[in-house]
């Protein structure tokens, strides 16, 4: 089967991305052509115009917490994405290493003058950079394999890539030091995008060999994302406003997962929530998340479904279970 | 009086960064040494040493969301930070510009091939950086400031900064373009901080031109900060626990203005939630806020009060009203 027969999965590049990685796990590259592209917003206006049949986007590491770009483009202040709807999700453990030029330079960090990197990964090697890399300049890139690349294309044997194993292996980069992450079991969590008017075929994104062991509980065997905003201004306060809104939930058993916020982009300090529960949203009028929302959209001053999907988050790890 | 006999505040410089515009305005520099720090952290770390009177940090930006450095530090994950109190907000319009070496550039950017700055900097001027400069690698520093001194330091006039106009002026630097922001009315918000153990006096604050005129109700001239986490685990969910924390606050009439959250850094997926409301936490055990503490006690797992202050958030400009 020639290549372009293929449906297309855009993801977050360049190649050897973790966005990369979640994409291999979620769409096998022998069914799905699999295409790198610059930027969040880029993966987002591909699957919006129909260009590809999904999208996968970072949304949130466990250390580092939500990916602002992303809760940004859900937010979508410009109305571009209005389509875009939710249908999966994909869990890849990250495991930064230290990469550069000359392997004798991990004997002494104090020779590394430059460190590029992806914004979230400083976040997430603290206590590592701290001690060790204190005295090198800190440059972003827009993603860690991106970091190696600039790396390996620099001649520079000052220069340090915070990145992947993998992205080390692809531009033939030293291995400084092994697993610099401050919390092992560091997790990334990326979402799957369709087109709202997109079969949302579970077939199309398998990975059967990954597939949990569903709960007994149908609601905690699926994840509802949803956005809304408060009917009030600085003007006009309205207390009580957003607990009003999420005590909702709870009245119809969804237990809450995640709340973030962002600015409105309408007036300076109002804001707009992003709401993860466990729970779907069923396709007729019928369902606890149908009932929620229909009782939502009396409190709240504008609500927005942004999918359903079935839970892939792992079981928690042994060490973690033990804290 | 010599320098060294006026209590020194410490804030995240270098100086002409927007927090040292927020020191200024709070801390008359006849009577303060402002003592500019290399990160959040050293300025968290002055104030609980005790070798600082006061702190200002950045904590949120209209148009670019939370610091989350700042409540990364607020969480306090290792026990570090124990003794930090907020007692106090300023307000700053920010206004980026685009500098460099070269005047001539203002008339092609196509010229510009690197761009420093602040991280949070980009988030606030995507329409300008998007229409006039795709095509520039972007480089993160520590601040905006740092950017236009790299900049001046380059000796490279393909290289811009995105600062502001007083960096500009302090390292001698072309105005390539002005309010390249994507808001006008962009503000950042910083917070003043004290140890636990030292006198929330609140004239050792004064700013009195600032002062801004009391509303009718006495809990809206507040603000409360505090932090909490739930009893549950992912083995152990406990569907509407965030939702009855919440709750608490409007059964008090206490009005919730924003909601954080981040890692709690104890087992992946779990978080730690930031409230601020308006309102103050008498000394005494009495009054509302006080009440709603002790309400919130037996639903939530552990909460920690981080500080009251007199709320500086300034009138709406029209424009703003009008949407």
């Amino acid at each position: 089967m020639p290549e372009s027969a293929n449906p297309k999965v855009a993801f977050l590049g360049p190649e050897a991305s973790y966005t990369h990685q979640a994409a291999l796990d979620t769409f096998s590259p022998d069914k799905y052509t699999l295409a790198p592209q610059t930027t969040i917003e880029d993966v987002f206006a591909a699957v919006q115009d129909g260009s590809v049949h999904r999208g996968v986007v970072p949304f949130e590491n466990s250390t580092n917490g939500s990916v602002v770009f992303t809760l940004d483009l859900f937010a979508d202040l410009h109305s571009k994405y209005n389509d875009i709807l939710v249908c999966g999700e994909a869990y890849v453990s990250v495991s930064h290493c230290l990469l550069g030029l000359d392997a004798a330079v991990s004997s002494d960090y104090s020779k590394i003058k430059k460190l590029y990197s992806h914004p979230q990964a400083w976040g997430q090697c603290k206590t590592f950079l701290q001690q060790h890399l204190k005295h090198a300049e800190r440059f972003d890139v827009s993603s860690t394999s991106r970091a190696a690349q600039m790396v390996a294309e620099s001649n520079d044997s000052s220069a340090a890539a915070i990145s992947s194993k993998v992205a080390g292996t692809l531009f033939n980069l030293s291995l400084l030091s092994e697993s610099i992450n401050d919390v092992s079991g560091n997790q990334t969590r990326f979402l799957v995008l369709r087109r709202r008017d997109d079969s949302d075929d579970s077939s199309s994104t398998p990975a059967p060999s990954k597939k949990l062991k569903l709960t007994e509980s149908p609601e905690e065997d699926y994840k509802t994302l949803l956005l809304f905003t408060l009917p009030y201004t600085p003007s006009n306060p309205n207390p009580g406003a957003l607990a009003q809104c999420l005590s909702v939930f709870g009245r119809h058993k969804l237990n809450l997962t995640s709340i973030n916020t962002r600015p409105s982009g309408v007036a300076n300090w109002e804001y707009i929530f992003f709401i993860e529960f466990k729970g779907r949203k069923e396709k007729e009028e019928s369902g606890s998340v149908n009932a929620a929302f229909k009782e939502l959209s009396g409190v709240c001053e504008w609500y927005r479904w942004l999918g359903s999907w079935e839970n892939r988050q792992p079981a928690p790890a042994p060490a973690t279970q033990e804290l």
